[in-house]
């Protein structure tokens, strides 16, 4: 069996491949180069749509992210099934990540600081937890933990999803029916949607003007995709009072242009796309353990993270 | 029977009086004044010694706070028990900022700020939680409660108490045979613990260099009481690398006065002792519940939160 390995964006595909090949000590691991052998599964991020082309013997693509929005706009090979990575230590850091920016606006720790930072010992009327409901969009593998970690602080969980589910501590609404109660059922709004036709632009002026029943002081989290939201419609509604911040870790284009009105604005907070990084070695070791699945005769249907084509993630 | 209400430092009696009035309608309630009748319970938060001398006939002496150091310092009536707050809405609070501080200094959300300030869309390294184990000291009804928070985040977790103590999730370490291994297998440091003749000035350089293995990149959380630090030990610390930051929402003398050099140290974030707020409700239904026991012939050993003066909390 053949693995290649086709990293772009700054990711070295050498311990990808000295990885693989002690996970898969029967496999010969490669880093694509251009006219390479055809290998039977890959391991990618953002490959070129060249490396597809040759390598028309795929049937696994693997890609070492959660989101698969930029490796669906490539014409795949006939027989190639995308898997995407199943938590792998993300949904750890995205629970932390959210329950930061959320805690923080809760608690007014900014607030805080900016009066430290004078020397001033004050005081602020704490705020009920019960005004701050948090609605999470997306109740997969990272929405569902990040409802549950918030859950634990006692704040009211919302929920989002394509499907009808039941999660403890968890109220859920779904499709595009429920979105309307979702939505005014919530203060704070967690962005884990994947980015699909469906998805893209959902954060707009909108919905996120019906937060809370309408009611200005809502919140935004986006830890998905830049693309699920408007940006020109963000500074207006913040400039309005409409929203009271948003923490956004994701943007339109990436890296985010050093003279974007993102950076400086001062109700948002905004970090380099480090909500979750891909943790190397949990990913090598998932990958592995699904190939040798697939390679021991399981079929695709088998594995946790096969993409849909169809449904866009 | 009849209730007083003493409270200081700015907390108004009025909505107490109410709040103990509606939940104790057979009651006489009122808030104290000197040479009022004698009460049968007093709610209070640091009374003076006057109201103590005084209100000789006191069984219950509700504290509104948890820490009940000062009220220790002072001569009660020969029957009265003093009864602190078991929790009442202070653990949740208490789990939300030990973990923002937490997951602050973990993921270096402090240096992207600075970072994003500059318009800069920088990478960090992401560091193992595997490498930031935390020691929680003090078990209490706080400890416990943040010490399993943090585990929900998967840092080890490693916790200290007088007694010993088996809780899923967290590596216990009992009493003062106890300590040396307890910080040596300790990054962060959060202290949860009373203020008692054994407490005072744990943290001090001969502790505090002593976490992790005595290795630089120590972590300080202090959110029980100001003198639990040797105050003077710490700048030396973090300014030598051994310590690599502290959050602190207590101090010796509070509040901390303007010119104090933690306000602006860039390795100290300071709160104004705003990490657990007493909530009135929720503390109000818990002391008349108690009250009421008490009342029906209970014994003060049937009743969570009865201090012991000789333990001192
Ligand atoms: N910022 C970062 O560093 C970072 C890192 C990792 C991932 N991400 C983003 O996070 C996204 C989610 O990851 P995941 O692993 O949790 O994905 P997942 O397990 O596939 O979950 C996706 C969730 O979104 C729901 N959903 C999809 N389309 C919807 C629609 N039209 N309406 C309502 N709900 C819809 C799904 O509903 P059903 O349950 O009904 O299918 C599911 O609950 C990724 O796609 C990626 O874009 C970002
Ligand atoms: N900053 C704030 O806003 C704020 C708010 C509330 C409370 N506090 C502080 O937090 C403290 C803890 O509150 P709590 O309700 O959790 O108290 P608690 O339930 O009485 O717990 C105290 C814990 O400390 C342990 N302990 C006491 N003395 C010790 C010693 N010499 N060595 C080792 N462990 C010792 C106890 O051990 P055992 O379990 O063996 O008895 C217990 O686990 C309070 O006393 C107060 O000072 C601060």
């Amino acid at each position: 069996m053949r693995i290649t390995v086709c990293l772009t964006d700054n990711n070295r595909p050498e311990p990808w491949v000295e990885g693989l090949r002690a996970e898969l000590p029967q496999a010969e691991v490669e880093a694509w180069t251009p006219g390479a052998a055809l290998a039977d599964h890959a391991v990618v991020w953002a490959p070129p749509q060249a490396f597809l082309d040759e390598q028309q013997r795929l049937r696994g693509l693997f890609n070492i992210g959660a989101g698969v929005d930029a490796l669906l706009k490539l014409r795949l090979p006939p027989h190639t099934r995308i898997v995407r990575l199943d938590d792998a230590g993300m949904s750890v850091q995205m629970a932390e990540y959210v329950c930061h920016a959320l805690i923080r606006h809760f608690r007014e720790f900014d607030a805080y600081e900016a009066d430290a930072r004078q020397g001033v010992w004050s005081y602020r009327r704490p705020r009920a937890r019960r005004d701050f409901a948090v609605g999470v969009m997306g109740l997969g593998v990272l929405g569902e933990r990040v409802g549950k970690a918030i859950a634990q602080f006692e704040f009211p969980v919302r929920g989002w999803s394509r499907s009808p589910k039941q999660i403890d501590g968890i109220q859920c609404f779904d499709g595009a029916q429920g979105l309307d109660a979702f939505l005014a059922a919530s203060r704070v709004l967690v962005c884990l949607l994947p980015l699909t036709t469906e998805t893209r632009g959902i954060l707009r002026a909108g919905t996120l003007g019906r937060l809370n029943g309408g009611r200005p002081g809502g919140y935004l989290i986006n830890v998905a995709r830049g693309a699920h939201l408007v940006e020109d419609d963000l500074i207006p509604l913040l400039d309005a009072g409409q929203l009271a911040g948003a923490t956004l870790d994701v943007f339109a284009s990436e890296p985010l242009a050093p003279a974007h009105p993102f950076w400086r604005h001062p109700k948002i907070t905004v970090t380099p796309h480090a909500s979750a990084r891909t943790q190397r070695e949990e990913s090598v070791a998932q990958i592995a353990a699904k190939i040798r699945a697939l390679e021991a005769g399981a079929d695709f249907s088998a594995l946790a993270g096969v993409v849909d084509g169809q449904r866009g993630y």
